[in-house]
């Protein structure tokens, strides 16, 4: 079998298991604080254009939004996210067992609007019993989203003014970072695009990351509020989150942001890869005419296809049924994702279109 | 430098890294559902000759600890502990944040006893307030304890029946447990001797360290109390723990516990390294004439040493001064802590033994 | 002015007060073990014929609410609610600060269903990332709703039934349960009307509001499943809900309980006073052809008005606007909330009646 | 049987139920937005000579104190407390269900120095693991005690000193504060006497106790410290402490407040009895040569009396033994403790003082 269903079902990028090879026999301190974590945190700065950045590293992206949404709200405070968001639908209620409300928006892509924001501050606000009901806290967005769609510049540009209007920090999950500026890079416009340093001058927090972009594992967080550096290392461990021996985490980052400029380092050509590969996929779809479930540009697609059709691609492939898409000349249809990553052998992607295309 | 200050300052057990090479291109499912976490579980309860026992895997201590100890108290419980327990000490409340109480129990040497936790429930029932009071809901314990000493099989059965009469679960944490049983292996009569299968039927749930024990990270939580198996990946997910690459988790494991019986397992060989490397330490220091502030014999040596030797020592070797020790002819003396692992070399051994014969 | 615009305007029912003043020099046992919360605590459950119940008396409901869905929950669990329901919409996340999410289910009236509450145990079932996923772990309802609204007696029998299959606890957060047990006894067929024994058989946790039903404060909680019996007092202390001078809980509830049978009750006589009250008024809006925006037969009205007689109105009396409800003829109109009380006087309720019919 | 056993077996002072009384069938905002919560507070501040003070009422004194510390603390944060403090000991672990730890200091009277909180803080900031250490971040004390014994004015600014330079906010449980500043007036030194003035200049925040001086019930939280007056209620609310009718809580402390300066108040009159009637307990003690558990002078009396008078007391009177007291002339003793309060009558104090005379 082949398998599309997810960006997380191999190991890591050989580079990485190398130079933990190369490493290994090195005696380091502990917790984070080894010269691994120091250099890979500067190279990511580098990256983001924000010297002045703190950079924390984290096994995983439900650890990384359960302890940033914990730093950063007050206990009356609770989280604005979409109703798709990972924290409000996929985390357990990790974010709820912190003690926060997810104040949820809805939408059918994936994206908030800077409009829907403010709708809900100024609706809270104007209730004579806005004391009895949460607190808006913060803003939490995913790039790409759930749904692989992608914010743009201008689009994130009038979220931040509107968190600033209503004092909110803006927090962005980027599980497939890399992919979503590899995605924007290919096919957006310079002026939509969002880069490392737009998104470390229009977001408080965020995250670069790596499990799903060709780490073992590992998510850097990065930190470009003041007001939110000072003791970040103690709510990391009181969750549970810093690794004992941590430079496999700051070697690993190390590995995928070294080259000096963005579009040199290993974390970009292997998002870029799968990007190449998504679009493949998708154009293989367009050109025998299904339609999708949104317009993305990620490594994630949503083609609608009749069910006949993802009957027989099952039969090789592995890819996972994402909703209902009604009834179309009489035949049931199905939105699926098919997911590419780092890891996707072009080979694969061919064999692929190929059945796309002849599948009738 | 030559460092015996902590057990994880290297990677990980070469064995380790290759198989993750090899292993690397295998597309597997994912959060700890993989063949190689059901092949680690397998291993472990045959170590631990308990097959129906459920191992779930973490990715460090703080996690599991916080993790199990939530999921088995009600609200109002606490948990007793040593006070020098990790939990209460060196977790920044991991256990309080998740809303329970450590309630600590006096001791010199990292162990509580049978009675302690006996007078504590008593004290607590026969309170006229005891309404107002924490209740005592489970009792943890650490083996080895922080300060290296051991539990012996005598001493566990006599928690485990205290346990019984109060119906407390009893939980281990052995972040160290490799070396806890290579040290009772080498040092303590059959009789006293605590091996997994002893672990597994005294503790309702006990953790097999593989962080400190030659893996790059990763703590295997083994469940053998029916009651608290169920549901349990919901609390690991919640928390934060469960990893997005299980796989990675499990093959460190598969690699640690391969071999059939414990005895020829790496996990084994390995500690039993560690215990033999730290036996010398300890032996040169009993020969030197030097005290120690407990008797341990697993891979924490505390000896006590004159101040200027401690400070000549520092010119080649990275230890922890541990606590203060008083003056013995008119010189200051401190206990310090000499920590050996299973990357500790022989030749740094017999340079530190011939240093501490010869330093006068 | 006069108020319509909540049911805790004004003090205590005059009983109260003078049993108060009779009790206040008894020296009594302290935190809800004296004799009046005994004497209350069999009152009310002679009322349910419920008498292995346990009972526990609240200053608040927020406070009862969060103390029982701490208590039932596990901490990977939610709690099942409406929308509109108290704990989701108005305690500021109190739910959530006990580390609970509020799953909600739509409705147009307060009410959910049975099927509402299966569907959705289904979904999460069903989803192979369940353990990603919030468990649904009770349900919580009104009742009366925030609506206004009841439910019927086969619709709580359903309820129960779903909550049998999936293992779920039933709560019924009762604030104004008074009016819900009068105007079910006014209004609705025998075979309809939710008594006070019917909660009992069908809920497994429920209160009995005194604070909006004539006493200063005070709402019983009444526990009839066993599972949920034990150690509940440690639940209320660690929450800050055990108040110090219990009996004035306990005093207030005895007078509101005294007479044998609960028809014969204070609780009752001045519920049904209430919902006599809220009868005249609806009376008077369907007299004018006046719409309503859900049908309510409790002690909350809610009318849709036009704006011009909702300015009208207003001169004279106090209450709330609820929700736009469009234009008609070209006037906006509003749903209104008009409450009665125990304490609502007769003459100012003719005064309304005589407004709403000469209005025009 | 008479009761010397608490300070709260009665109901109000009858001033409170009268005014209960007369102001039953106003019709009020709730949730404390009333006039008589207003008015009550400006008194409070006017005696506190703090016009810029927030005053918050609450039912009672656990809930106060988990609602301000949770408020007060940052996540990763512990309360500094005294071993015997109300809320490490007999609130049921509150603060930790809030997530906070209780950061215990050792003392033989309930009082915690300036020089311990220094050493515990800069024993914290030295530690080179303090962020895997829970962070000091306020300063919990009760005045009197739970011992009886009260703070000086000196001792209270060397603490307030060592807040300043650690940054941490100080908080004070006054639950029975109006004996403690009767009690300081009476016996100690104008220099030394902490007045409310006083306490307010040197507290961030503290609670004005009603529950044991008269009132009903309540307890008036006083935020002096702007920072954290902000967006209180929201915590209030969501730690279900906000009363639905408020009021009760206004129209209470507005009776034991009202008199223009202090000394004229309700509340200051009917301590001062409490304090002259514990002052005769405590002289026909001296008289008689028994000692006493610790120097007080508020409203507990804490005498170490031999086992026979102890019993030949309890045929009339009710009375807690507190500690052993080992043996004096071949007789056990014990340290009892014999509490006064507004209620205490004096013919049962002459009661008393005369049996303790004669019983030999």
């Amino acid at each position: 079998m082949i398998y599309f269903d997810c960006d997380y079902a191999e190991g890591a990028h050989p580079k990485i298991l190398e130079r933990l090879m190369e490493t290994n026999d090195e005696q380091t301190q502990t917790y984070g604080e080894d010269g691994h974590c120091a250099k890979a945190a500067e190279l990511i700065k580098h990256c983001c254009v924000s010297p002045s950045a703190a950079v924390h590293f984290f096994t995983g992206g439900t650890q990384a939004n359960l302890t940033v949404i914990g730093a950063l709200l007050r206990p009356y405070q609770g989280v604005i996210a979409s109703v798709w968001g990972h924290i409000g639908e996929h985390e357990t209620g990790a974010i709820e067992a912190t003690g926060h409300k997810v104040l949820t928006v809805a939408n059918d892509d994936g994206k908030i609007t800077a409009a829907q924001i403010d709708e809900l501050c100024r609706a809270h606000k104007d209730d004579p019993s806005h004391e009895h009901i949460v607190q808006p806290g913060m803003v939490y967005i995913s790039h790409p989203t759930e749904y692989g769609t992608l914010y743009t510049k201008p689009e994130l540009e009038a979220i931040r003014r509107v968190c600033d209007i209503w004092e909110l920090p803006l927090y962005m999950d980027g599980a497939r970072m890399g992919y979503g500026i590899a995605a924007a890079a290919q096919n957006l416009a310079a002026g939509e695009r969002l880069m490392l340093p737009d998104i470390a001058v229009l977001c408080d927090v965020f995250y670069v990351g790596g499990t799903k972009v060709g780490a073992m594992f590992g998510e850097a967080v990065v930190i470009t509020c003041d007001e939110f550096k000072k003791d970040f290392r103690y709510y990391i461990k009181q969750r549970g989150g810093l690794l004992a021996k941590g430079r496999m985490l700051g070697i690993q980052f190390e590995v995928l942001f070294e080259g000096g400029h963005y579009d040199e380092t290993l974390y970009n050509k292997i998002s870029d890869h799968a990007i190449l590969m998504a679009g493949l996929i998708r154009k293989a779809c367009v050109d025998k005419g299904y339609g999708f479930l949104c317009e993305t540009y990620a490594n994630q697609v949503f083609p609608i296809l009749p069910e006949h059709v993802i009957a027989e691609l099952r039969e090789k492939y592995v890819f996972l049924t994402w909703a209902a898409a009604g009834e179309i000349n009489g035949e049931r249809h199905y939105a699926v994702r098919l997911c590419t990553s780092w890891a996707t052998k072009e080979e694969n992607v061919a064999a692929l279109t190929e059945d796309i295309a002849t599948i009738t």
